[in-house]
């Protein structure tokens, strides 16, 4: 046991703490500092800049919020496309169904991905199939060149709006993602902390409800990320989050551990300050 | 602006951190530390033996939380019961509602009162109201001489099972809360973090429930807690957390920052890693 801890520090002014096990990892890649150590409450956890990213405790929390959402009310789930995911946690919940064709995830750091192979093995563990194109590149690019209508679903799987990510919140980006999407298509995305930084949330709800004509923030714990408590948006042009394809959802309810049509609903509602902030 | 800063640790393994601009208050009492500093993030901030309580930026998650769903289910609400709840904001938003006309507050630490009106005069503003009679003692000592069956809320505001407030979380304790109830009374109660320390919310929710014949925990973010994703849990012999009285309710939620009917009827959904940790 080290006595090292690793510190996300946000505006000089708050701080959270993991203690360090054992530091498996820290390398620079062309992109951003990754490391993954193991930790006695969290497992071994992956960081990015400096930035808490995922842990082997509670990155079902995270994964789940993001995949199911979308995936269950898509009328077609055939083509899907994630921008990030690294870790492979995404990939994971999307295999789950039957129904999804091809995933094609374009990840811009190689290094995030061997990482995440070789020491979060649990967590990204789709690799192998056949359904996945991985690429290595960069995901703004992809979106801008890859045809018009060609994808049922996108997710966007980025860290924060600093490094190597900060592209993924301008709108030219969401426009990118609504145009490659197919008319019954659906986008999500996480957005940050709706208590901690609620101005970067509300932007992104505002930016995305610009765009598609529609966007529904949802909300959730993620133990690990500061503040606890997180956000992600659904955006369409015609989908309704809450109308859920039962049948499906009944099937990747047998599979989720904490992901349900119950949790669904009560994940949308809005609280009344993030309502007001969100209306300003 | 000093370098100083607040930590609260768990297990040693899990900090988080405030910036401290300015220490306001630092005194022992009989019972705690009791600390209140100016944060650039949280405002003024109060915390007992090392852990955060209350802050002048989030009070309100926590306080809307503990009152509004025990007093928008309770058939009557004419007394009720405080037991800790020493920085005011459980009597604040109790005194919104006309029918309550007495709130007996049990507070165990004169100098937890005191601090908190110097210092934290926007979270306790309802101290002048005659309907309040205001007891410095011991809760545990108040709730097993009190009469039987004369209250119609009580509500445990205390602390974690650490310290003062350890005999608040035995079962004897809940024994006599459950005897100082009316038949259609409602107990409520912060039950820690339901992720972190799943193991001291499942404990609390299972004693409610074999004390009082059912009890149904529910969920929300409090960003000064550690983890940020707090509990709280309902308690009675027979009244459904879920029947809202409309009426009362929709007076009610004129005056909230962010409880309304559509959020307490999220906030009990139980997520199935919950429900499974609960049913263990």
């Amino acid at each position: 046991m080290s006595d090292d801890w690793f510190y996300e520090t946000h505006e000089g002014a708050l701080r959270f703490g993991l203690k360090i096990d054992e530091m498996l990892l820290d390398e620079q890649s062309d992109f951003q500092r990754v490391q993954v150590f193991e930790t006695p409450l969290f497992g071994r956890v992956l960081a990015l800049d400096g930035l808490l990213m995922t842990s082997e405790r509670d990155e079902y929390n995270y994964h789940e919020m993001l995949v199911h959402p979308a995936l269950c009310t898509a009328p077609s789930i055939e083509r899907v496309l994630v921008i990030g995911g690294g870790d492979g946690g995404t990939v994971r919940e999307l295999m789950r169904y039957p129904e999804v064709k091809q995933v094609v995830m374009v990840e811009i750091d190689g290094l995030v991905v061997e990482a995440s192979k070789k020491y979060l093995p649990s967590i990204g563990s789709a690799w192998d199939d056949p359904r996945l194109e991985l690429i290595i590149g960069d995901g703004i690019e992809y979106v801008r060149e890859a045809p018009a209508a060609s994808f049922d679903v996108v997710l966007l799987d980025g860290s924060d709006p600093v490094g190597p990510a900060e592209g993924l919140f301008d709108r030219s980006f969401y426009e990118g993602c609504a145009r490659v999407l197919r008319p019954q298509g659906v986008f999500a995305q996480q957005s940050e902390s709706p208590e901690l930084f609620r101005a970067v949330f509300a932007d992104v709800v505002r930016t995305a409800r610009d765009v598609f004509g529609q966007a529904h923030p949802y909300f959730g714990p993620v133990p690990l990320y500061i503040s606890g408590y997180w956000s992600f948006t659904f955006a369409s042009r015609s989908v309704d989050p809450l109308a859920l394809i039962d049948a499906r959802a009944e099937r990747v309810e047998q599979h989720t551990r904490r992901w349900d049509r119950a949790l669904h609903r009560a994940m949308f509602v809005v609280p009344k300050d993030v309502r007001s902030a969100l209306a300003d």
